[in-house]
């Protein structure tokens, strides 16, 4: 901060002043130099060498002169902490210093906006890693993935950053897709409910939650990452845009685009994405930031843009406020651009506006603003171990049980690439995956235990790899199937090593073009089974493989996705039977045969039928998980068979625990519409609890669902909320159904627009 | 035709009124009943036990009394010689004997319009069977797939038949869908120009057209057959819908629904795509006819009508004017309607003034009208066979050689299941595949030899099957590879089984998972291979399969698709050197680890890169296609670099056959826009020619290109022709271009319609 004396003018400078009034005089003062360097990001530690992000080796230049750089001011700091392995407080001190040469060395003193990546906790060295996305889905519980998220984000505002790039809202389209990994899950309400979770606690924290993508890379072609993606309005408004709305109502300040080109328009340039549906539709007032070098990709990789400048002047103007992850297009060029009144300056003006607004909010423009970082810099204390845990062991999904499980002291054969692997928990966007690979002398900064260590603690167990997760021999193999015969039991750990840009199975850059098993390990665990042993399956993976041609052979199936850190000890307490397992499938498992794309979001002629010889019916469907403690269900009705079309419908389920043990129930409801003016899927859900009952417990949870849970596009293009039948389906997923409710809408067609009402109010009593 | 005297006000029994005014007339004096008759078609051999229509069993009910049906009249009769075996002169009497009585017993004595299938010739018994629509592709002659249509349209026209349900115009976007087979490729111009020729043949020799399926079929999610379509509107303008439109200026008579919902919204009752589009845009004025049971489909299989009247009030405000194969929805549900006043007659009146003006138009109500078949009913002459053979010899497509082709007297072993069986020169829309697999009783009523026959008229043959289409045993592979060890060489015949639902490895409802060879034919080669022994590949199949694994090992690979009943006949002729191939592929091979859907029209992004570990390189690309005579490129250029945006460019390609043999060439060109207002694919055929050449001949060809041949789908909705940067990429496939040449669109940007010039002008000199 600068100390001159405040001019009676300085309308910026005056915190009696409205934040808008503040802003606008700011802009007013600004040179085009220091307008446009609010909007750009700037990664130090960035070089070509590594892959963080795709087409990195082309774009990726580091700051040749820092000083030049910031002079003007600057927009955003990149990944102070998660570019490489540095100590917290080494970090923190790096952050708040440069915050304070940013400040110095610029007219109005304007720090830097510092952001981070935060999907498994945050990025960085030292960190806590939570569980991977597909664990919070599994959870089915919102309050759990909100406290977590809280949580790491009280860290990252200790350290001085502001804003983390999570979460990921798209909806998974296509197994195939590397980034599966990232996502929530292939339904829209569950996804949404989790991520505005998630968000409510980042933003708790006081840390800017950027939802991504913006929207539809999931369904990119064939799976392959950043592929165009064929889609129509109606299914990017019904199945990809609902997460955003329910993220963004629950607070989220930023957004950041899709790379993908939607039916031709890649959204980083396309004002109807950005601006028509986002800000004017939407309302959203925060910032649009690049996914990186999504900027120069217009120029360099889409073809719609006839270089740099072009490039800048049409992302502006569809509404990407902040070029990330490093100064290029917005840079010269658009200055350029400006210069030449080829860029008008009201579009940079828009998104300036929009930058100093949100670092008003966050303070950063406070008289006392003070980059210094907060004394307590432990990223992965006690209290985060413990979330850690908790969330992984809510989010184990246990698939198939013969009785093997619990195992209880059981003899074991513990074999799989993925058994003795601390990466093995980790998806590709935690730091050990995402940055640690790249600095091979450097510790992992966490402790990680493996699920053999695990189960060792209380096992008797005999350890053998039997091949790497790609690769591997016939001897290795043999190893693993004579340990297998030494055993009660044989524990086979198969699954992914995520990565980037080809350094995994899974994960960014890492589509596959079937969902068998990676490399040998359906041989090995044929080989395991031939033994005759009971085998148990655990999977760590970034999505669902095809398990068909073993499903009938094998005694126990565990699906644990990446865990995280804490992962091993909750795998082995489910195992061992001290952890009820109560997650549920957020994918569904593909059946013998079953092609991809395919989710369980299909109209009748997308499943099953004889008009096809592909059979699309998955091995485990969403929603599937089952428990070692079984939960009565007493009764499930509703209070009334008419529900108006503004109005909300009461469904009730009692359930009972009739054993001796806690007990733990997902309820899930399905919204069908028999008769709807375009297909509509079989099923989908639209509410979901996770229930928990004491020994001996009867409990009655009631869902309220609000009419525009049944709202959908029409054929004039609008969510519309329409009279006639529906059922509700209520049930433990979504092809095991224990009540089929009909109803009757009744009252006025109704339209409902993005304030609607997406989540039911549950209530469980007592 | 009644006997009563014309009243003077009879407007419509006046040969001297406008067809318009007689239509009028005619509707005026209609009751309900007569005119829901003529929206109506009626099956008379059908039953519920075939499996020639998708859900047959449920919706196909036999008329139980013909008198009562036709009482009011009768829209159409369905497939009077395509049901089941009978000889051409037994139908030939049946239709005119049903004509008659339909006319004598109808109070306005309208005759009904009488359809077939007709895609690889006509669907009867004793009817030439000539190649499936991947080779007319192969061929990129539309000249010669006009000289067929015209060929058994004329046929058609002599057995009493007005129409025929075909082109098939979908553009193939998934090859794991069982109806590739019934595309003519991948490439909408490809498809276009060869659907155009073969609707000018049909149409000239008087039977009426029918483009199918109009629109969106063929992208159904993963390739599964009537799966719903993910697609947007620039996608659909842009790739789907050209065949069709090129189509229709060719004179097609008739369009048949999509099944499919696009985007949620089933085509069957979209009055978007079959009255805004189909009508108002393209300003068609001819019938649609509905796709069988898809108005029921509606109600049934959609849930998007309520029931069987409101399926039919849907289908016909959507735009279907009849209701085939058999009457349902049209029958007593839609009188009912009418009778009710829920469905508006006016809507009614719309579809019969359509039928009955075709009915005029067809001359069904001249006075000289007689339903007697001329004399001639051979439908498998000499000229048939002749030109049947010219086609296959014309589309066999040389993909690989090694030099051991032309295979000259060689000592053969000759193995594979495709080798020895007729039936694998057809597709599932040929008369013995998918009639007479219903009559095994029946013989196949043609000539049909196979590869093995044919080779054997040439070469000492030694023959073993090795396995089945599906299905083997180890002891049969064993005697293949006994086999090819006695050999020079090994030639191996693999393939499909074209069926329909199941009973077949590709047809329609024959959809695969992946592209590995049914079976254990992949094993059967691998075995082959193993031996060491020169092994040529013929492949007879509906599409392409993954040879990746053993491309490299292979001597030769042709591709025949299926090449009609004089295919064995023509492939002989290019394994020993008697004809030089010509084909080039109308649908790429996939590559190794390659995924699907996956088509060469793609944007940069869906092309190999290092975002995805994904590899969608063909092994052999759209285009492709060797010569055993080279042709020397001279000179590719144009004469200006200069193309205005409403005028034409000139390219010229000089070849030179340097050789004593007659050789031949196919010249592709293909558009490259660098920049564009939406994402463009990095190639997209506009112009490809074949060009035959002397021994010694040096020929200049001239396309001539309109500046519409650029124009795309931009941001505001509508096809427009940009001013800017062009490329034209002229070369012998999509991968391999001669020359590149750089043009500059010049003018200002225009918009382009329905009218726009889509083929290019070819002339060739001498």
């Amino acid at each position: 901060m600068t100390t001159e004396a405040t001019a009676p003018d300085e309308v910026w400078r005056d915190p009696h002043a409205s934040v808008a009034d503040r802003v606008r005089d700011l802009v007013a003062r600004m040179t085009p130099q220091e307008k446009i360097a609010q909007l750009q990001g700037i990664w130090v530690g960035i070089d070509a060498v590594g892959d963080m992000a795709p087409h990195q080796h082309e774009f990726a230049v580091a700051p040749q002169d820092f000083d030049e750089l910031t002079k003007h001011g600057i927009g955003q700091l990149t990944r102070v902490f998660g570019t490489r392995p540095i100590a917290p407080e080494v970090g923190a001190r790096t952050l708040a210093r440069t915050q304070r040469q940013i400040v110095e060395s610029s007219r109005f003193g304007i720090p830097a906006l510092a952001h981070e990546e935060c999907l498994t906790g945050l990025a960085a060295w030292q960190a806590t890693v939570y569980p991977s996305p597909l664990c919070w889905g599994a959870t089915f519980e919102p309050d759990l993935v909100r406290r977590m998220a809280e949580q790491f984000g009280g860290s990252m505002r200790r350290l001085g950053i502001h804003q983390g790039l999570a979460p990921v809202l798209d909806v998974a389209r296509d197994l195939r897709w590397g980034r599966v990994e990232e996502t929530i899950g292939e339904d829209p309400h569950l996804v949404g409910t989790i991520g505005a979770a998630y968000v409510e606690g980042l933003e708790a924290a006081g840390i800017v939650a950027t939802l991504k993508h913006f929207a539809g890379y999931s369904a990119s072609r064939a799976g392959r990452n950043l592929a165009p993606v064929s889609i129509g309005p109606r299914e990017l408004a019904d199945v990809i845009l609902p997460p955003f709305e329910m993220a963004l109502r629950a607070g989220a300040r930023s957004v950041m685009n899709s790379y993908s080109d939607n039916d031709g328009v890649p959204v980083a340039a396309d004002p109807r994405m950005l601006t028509e549906l986002l800000r004017d539709e939407y309302g959203f007032t925060g910032t649009v930031v690049a996914d990186y070098f999504s900027v120069a990709f217009l120029h360099k990789l889409h073809g719609v843009a006839a270089g740099r400048e072009d490039a800048a002047a049409q992302a502006l103007a569809a509404g990407i406020d902040v070029e990330l992850p490093t100064v290029d297009c917005y840079g010269e060029p658009l200055l350029e651009g400006l210069y030449f009144d080829r860029v008008d300056v009201a579009l940079v003006d828009r998104a300036l506006t929009r930058v100093l607004t949100q670092k008003f909010d966050l303070g950063l423009l406070d008289p006392g603003y003070s980059p210094a970082p907060d004394a307590n810099l432990d990223l992965d204390d006690a209290e985060s171990q413990a979330l850690a845990r908790e969330v992984a062991e809510r989010s184990i999904v246990l698939l198939h049980n013969d009785g093997v499980l619990p195992l209880a002291g059981k003899r074991l054969a513990v074999v799989g690439p993925r058994a003795d692997e601390p990466g093995a928990m980790m998806g590709c966007y935690s730091f050990p995956l995402h940055v640690g690979v790249h600095h091979p002398d450097a510790d992992m900064g966490i402790e990680v235990s493996t699920v053999l260590e695990a189960l060792r603690e209380e096992h008797d167990v005999v350890f053998a790899r039997g091949c790497p997760v790609l690769g591997g021999t016939d001897d290795e193999i043999a190893e693993a199937v004579a340990a297998a015969r030494q055993a009660e039991v044989c524990v086979v750990v198969l699954g992914d090593q995520a990565g980037l840009f080809g350094k995994g199975t899974s994960g960014e850059g890492c589509d596959v073009a079937d969902l068998r098993l990676p490399g040998r390990q359906e041989e090995l665990l044929e080989a395991v089974l031939d033994t005759g042993m009971p085998v148990v399956l655990v999977l760590l993976s970034g999505r669902p493989y095809d398990l068909s041609r073993q499903a009938n052979r094998l005694a126990a199936v565990v699906c644990g996705f990446y865990p995280g850190q804490e992962g091993a000890e909750a795998l082995s307490g489910v195992l061992s039977g001290r952890v009820n397992p109560t997650g549920r499938l957020p994918v569904s498992f593909p059946g013998s045969g079953s092609t991809q794309p395919s989710t369980y979001l299909s109209a009748p002629l997308g499943t099953r039928s004889e008009v096809s010889t592909v059979d699309p019916t998955p091995l485990f469907p969403f929603g599937h998980g089952l428990s070692y403690v079984p939960v009565t269900w007493v009764t499930a009705g509703c209070e009334d068979r008419e529900w108006p079309t503004d109005g909300t419908c009461a469904v009730h389920v009692v359930l009972r625990n009739e054993t001796d043990s806690p007990a733990t129930e997902v309820v899930q409801i399905y919204l069908h519409d028999p008769v709807a003016e375009v297909a509509r899927p079989v099923r989908s859900l639209v509410g979901a609890v996770k229930v928990d009952l004491a020994p001996g417990q009867t409990r009655t949870v009631t869902a309220r669902l609000h009419a525009d849970l049944t709202s959908y596009t029409g054929r004039a293009g609008h969510r519309q909320v329409d009279a006639g039948d529906v059922e509700l389906h209520v049930g433990t997923s979504s092809a095991n159904i224990h009540t089929a409710l009909k109803l009757s809408m009744t009252g006025p067609a109704r339209r409902a627009g993005f304030d609607r009402v997406m989540t039911p109010e549950f209530t469980t009593s007592p």
